[in-house]
């Protein structure tokens, strides 16, 4: 099949991770590599500023800020919750790509998630760092909570993980090889329905043991009825329940149940996502390959597909790219196995740590100016617009 | 004067830092270079464990991992917020000390507070990776809240901080020079009482400015009555009250009165302190040098003195350590000068950012293994005890 001969347009959708300005990186460098492709647009704000023909020339930033873009946390273009619905936003859609001889389309939302609950794909960019950042934070906690605590000391960290424990379990990687009784002590994961009694005896226990309690909670967490321990009213435009406080929540049942126990809580909220001063190396070059091996299969013809990591059969890690159709993605949820949670419900057995463990390797070196890191600030040079105005 | 020769021990008090245990291994580094002393204990938990003649030989620890307390977190001896108040805690002391032939003792406790609020020294160990970590976080939440913000988020960020603003006001840092409007847009002091109608007001005029409002308030932010916006009945052994939630108080008042408006609070807690994966390099220098140098001063035969930070008078940034009597010191407090506080009553002006810029120059190089870094742990050798046991 011949080539398509015209331009990219590249968007971001949903929230953002440490590593998915990576991928418009990959985007952009591999993109410059094709004769066929000639300019390289952005969509600002995702499917919402594309409707709007707002559109910016990536091709006239500058190396260094696209080159700075593989560090950057957030995401760059702006992004969206935006849900299409309507039929005249899609063939609004249509007439932009039209009007400005749009080839080639890709939309990040697809593949980065630091939820990880995406089927088909191995693992999705965003979750290796934001689990190295828990990870870390988990030991650093730790040295303080040991420094403080004298048997009576209840210190809870919420994850992010809405529905999944994928986050929460990546806390484990904090543990070193053989060390089951370092911290976390104990992760209550979303799958695992919170029983009162089972976790107050399991907060003693650490306690008898242990000068301190570290608990990771993902805000997700239901009791036996699906209720969220700490729900709140509003939900998003999804329709989805806005979570906070698990960690408060679970906080105030210790300190009514456990006399003289002393709770901290840390909640470092959407911090997690975009900690990209401790983003994982792998995560980032694996986020970046994924935007280059987009724009390959995109002139090669390939539509309506989504680029997986593929997880190499070998005893050392390896990882490459694969296709997968977007409807096998689309629906699909991916669960943290049963069978990777010990049965003690509270801690992760060695099945999860092989598969989390490579996902995190790796430091990135930040550029710093006067004592903080430096990220890409894009100059967003506007496409003309050359349609009416748009209705939302 | 003869120098007195004998041993040392040294101790830990109060909430860690990031850089209290570099300070040990300055006292560790000098001691080694003093023929004059000839063990080097560590007491655990501070005068807790000093009291009961918990005492480790620090000596014995390996060269790799008193080295490792350079970069450590928490505090790797314990500490404790244990008061001396009876008279037979300290002949216990005394007891202590001369059965193990202590001739010279260093409490860190002093010169060490993320809070900064102390006289006489420039500034204390701790306080510059505390608002290092604090200004990066603003810097990477800004990334994402500006691809997520639409004019309607408002994005808050609880700092320590309960009687002065030391922590909070750094957040400035993230502030790029001459970009008064950067993140963050309204940092909220403990020194300003907080006025509800007119903090709306500014929260307002960001939205109508920007994509999103990005707040930094300290945790014990107050009202024009000197109530905590959100206290909690109970406190501390010290009579404090104990805080936390000044973010979330913040969030539902904005979230009640503007309507439309997405309010998310990061509440890092006590991470900020621990965060040693994002020490500044000068705090954690400056926190080894003034172990070294409280070891000089001692035998010298000083005494009931603090080392202090002193800055030099230069345009480019010095700092030497200095002594002061620990009376001077004791019950002063450094207050943020109101004159740093620009009249907006929300910022920061040249003048603080002067000050504080210098103190989170430069990065670490944290040592990782299978992605996350390793801080050192002691062995922990205990000296035998030679009294009978104290009742506390």
């Amino acid at each position: 099949m011949a080539e398509l001969v015209g331009n990219v347009l590249v968007g971001q959708s949903g929230g953002p991770t440490s590593v998915i300005n990576a991928s418009v990186a990959g985007i952009v460098a591999e993109a410059l590599n094709h004769p066929c492709i000639e300019e390289i647009y952005g969509g600002l704000n995702g499917v919402l500023g594309i409707l709007q023909e707002e559109l910016i020339d990536l091709a006239s930033e500058s190396q260094q800020q696209i080159r700075a873009l593989r560090h950057t946390p957030g995401a760059a273009l702006g992004t969206c919750r935006y849900k299409l619905k309507k039929q005249q936003d899609f063939e609004r859609i249509l007439d932009v790509f039209k009007a400005h001889n749009i080839r080639y389309f890709f939309y990040i939302g697809v593949p980065k998630t630091i939820d990880n609950d995406l089927s088909v794909t191995d693992h999705c960019p965003g979750y290796g760092s934001v689990i190295k950042y828990l990870a870390t934070s988990v030991r650093e906690a730790a040295c303080d909570n040991e420094a403080m605590g004298q048997g009576d000391l209840v210190s809870i960290i919420e994850a992010m993980g809405r529905s999944a424990g994928w986050i929460a379990a990546g806390a484990a990687l904090a543990k070193r090889r053989d060390h089951p009784y370092d911290p976390p002590h104990i992760i209550l994961l979303p799958e695992i329905p919170f029983n009162q009694e089972k976790i107050l005896e399991d907060i003693r226990r650490v306690l008898k043991r242990e000068k301190y309690c570290l608990i990771v909670v993902a805000e997700g967490l239901v009791d036996a009825d699906g209720n969220y321990l700490a729900a709140d009213a509003a939900t998003d435009a999804f329709g989805h329940a806005k979570l906070g406080g698990a960690g408060d929540a679970l906080g105030e049942i210790v300190e009514a149940n456990i006399p003289g126990v002393k709770v901290r809580v840390a909640r470092p909220g959407l911090l997690q996502r975009a900690a990209a001063h401790s983003a994982a190396k792998t995560d980032s070059d694996e986020a970046f390959l994924a935007g280059q091996a987009a724009v390959r299969a995109a002139i090669a013809g390939e539509t309506d597909k989504m680029i997986t990591l593929v997880r190499g059969d070998t005893e050392h890690y390896t990882c490459e790219t694969g296709l997968a159709p977007l409807t096998e993605i689309a629906n699909g949820v991916k669960k943290l196995p049963r069978e990777w949670i010990n049965e003690d419900n509270v801690s992760m057995n060695f099945q999860f740590l092989r598969y989390a463990q490579p996902l995190i390797q790796g430091e990135i070196t930040l550029p710093y100016d006067t004592g903080v890191p430096v990220y890409a600030r894009l100059d967003k040079a506007q496409v003309d617009k050359v349609l009416p105005p748009y209705e939302l």
